[in-house]
């Protein structure tokens, strides 16, 4: 199979946004082609994750084609819920490892803020098994249920999962593009008001809109798409042997570390999905990022901080860069990219030659881990 | 790039179907799987348009695969509105040949039937350039404009377009699998009732329940594909040069015929997106299946009858056959290898050793065409 590699990256500031989101994906669109010293590329992967109900749109690949102004350039949508981005990359590495496409555009993103939080609530809430949906579940009372499970386990202390709030939103007050750049105190993540128990606000990401966008190409350049891996688990939740930990994470760095040829222990910065703070924390040890029990304990003691041992989340992660759902996988990617190339101004971590981001689709049902690798 | 191989297929009754979409899904998925002799899939490309709208549930991959009892393998979802089962079997193609995945399993299927017409047609009217949505433009409406522009081209006339359906009908009525398997009259078409100027009922294709699935595989077997193409156009319809001809079709024609080194003559059998009757008329010619200003009259002649010259539609079509959106690329696909593999039972074409399927999504935003080949 031939190299992929990043040709270039481009995204929004992320917030609230006023732009339709066909032009926030093309302002991302143009920025990475730019990058990329291409006018055009040969096909484009479009992830979003619900355009019809968040933004009232459908055939939403051709929408974003004719906005970008190559309504003649082969588009494809791709959706794994709140991991399309990630997906969306994979779709595009298949065809530039196929050498179908020498080159493919990958444009990622969604707009919520203008909705009512109780529909933006429903509409993700889709996501979940029906029959759990039924039952009133939404992804923070799923969450909820997880984080419970995560401290009867008793590796974790309802003192850790606060600090992944206060790291990441003071990642996110040195990144202008970050929704959140305002930092926060472990006494304000504590008072914050109650979401789903032992879940409050700042424990949970933001509702937000923006674009992020990548370009793939058979052509060499700084960095290297290394590895790739999905995973997947059952659509309940209640079908699951350990609500701790997940599978599809588990699965989905497996797979990427086995096709990069390097272990967890090369990695030198990483994005992980906290959409929700113990996420975080799940994460890093299904990932093999820290072994099991530690992740806690280290974000405690700072070594995922920006100046810490193993960086993570350097943008401000889904908590304080935002999740704006289908473009937050290639947001991760643009992080990654920035961190590996010396651009990441302000949070820059010194020689990262390897990079990670991890995305999770609905709650935890399909999951991607991406490998990146400065070349040398 | 490696050859890939159809390894199996298999597709639902179409028409009303009581059963929910995944067990649809499922059923297509392992008759497809059982043919290939394959436990489960390495991987699985599943095609919807709109299951947020059309029944109410999201991430879909992961619905899909969990109802299959494949939780546990990669899954995503792909989109390009009506012709999302095309790019499904792209996006699968691409990671088969790329050498990510030994075999995938493409799956795609609609259930509408239970919603009202209108809801139906409001929800794949999303489908439609927003501006023009907002003048009252539905599917049906934009395709009597386009009927307009064909008959004041003069090359097509009234006499022509119904003998679309009644062609399609009579293949329908040899199909156990077909919506419709009745034959109508021309008669019955000029007198059904008017949908949208010059169009009437028996013109247009029905609301249809379905799914249909395609295993694509590196091993050699009976059937490869030879050929997959896209073409776009712009969202707006009236951004276009000419309205009769569909300018994504041409494209995708000559990228398929480009990487299959063989042209339209070779087709001996076709799949064509009948959507409208008319469509039928100005895709043959856009396919390079007839010249120009030819295909009416061929079909007036009985060329594309299952007896004639090159059989169009011997499924029925969307017609006939019935349109379950994003089943319908797919189930063109197991058509076609029926037709290539002497399983046509009823409506088989002698000696069919390459085959043509033919998909639109949207007013013709984004087409595909595929070409499979009997391997010798």
């Amino acid at each position: 199979m031939p190299d992929v590699f990043v040709g270039g990256v481009g995204m929004t500031r992320v917030g609230r946004r006023s732009e339709p989101l066909p032009e926030l994906m093309a302002d991302a669109a143009h920025a990475a082609l730019a990058e990329a010293g291409l006018d055009a590329p040969e096909a484009i992967v479009v992830a979003t994750m619900n355009p019809e109900e968040f933004v009232g749109d459908g055939n939403f690949a051709s929408n974003v084609a004719t906005q970008m102004g190559f309504a003649d350039i082969p588009t494809l949508r791709v959706e794994t819920a709140t991991s399309s981005g990630a997906a969306a990359l994979y779709a595009a590495f298949a065809q530039v490892a196929a050498g179908l496409r020498a080159s493919v555009l990958v444009v990622g993103g969604e707009k919520m803020t203008h909705l009512a939080t109780p529909r933006v609530s429903e509409i993700i809430g889709r996501s979940i098994d029906p029959y759990e949906r039924a039952y009133g579940a939404t992804m923070p009372a799923l969450a909820g249920i997880v984080t419970r499970a995560l401290l009867t386990r008793g590796a974790i202390t309802m003192r850790e999962i606060p600090q992944v709030a206060v790291k990441n939103h003071a990642n996110g007050a040195r990144n202008p593009l970050a929704h959140f750049q305002e930092p926060v105190t472990l006494q304000e993540v504590l008072e914050s008001r109650m979401v789903a128990d032992p879940l409050r606000l700042l424990h949970c990401c933001p509702i937000s809109d923006g674009a992020a966008a990548v370009v793939l190409t058979g052509e060499p350049t700084h960095v290297r798409v290394a590895g790739i891996g999905q995973g997947t688990d059952t659509l309940a939740v209640r079908h699951r042997r350990d609500l701790a930990s997940f599978t599809a994470t588990r699965m989905a760095a497996r797979e990427a570390f086995g096709m990069a040829r390097f272990g967890p222990e090369r990695v030198d910065v990483a994005e992980v999905h906290d959409a929700f703070a113990p996420f975080e924390l799940i994460s890093l040890e299904d990932l093999g990022l820290f072994p099991p029990g530690k992740a806690g304990r280290a974000t405690l003691d700072g070594d995922t901080a920006v100046d810490g041992r193993l960086p993570i989340n350097t943008s401000g992660g889904l908590k304080a860069r935002g999740h704006p759902l289908a473009g937050t996988g290639i947001a991760q990617i643009v992080e990654c990219v920035w961190q590996l190339t010396g651009r990441a101004h302000g949070r820059q971590v010194p020689h990262a030659s390897r990079a990670l981001a991890h995305s999770i689709g609905g709650l935890a049902t399909n999951n991607w881990v991406t490998l990146l690798e400065a070349s040398s």
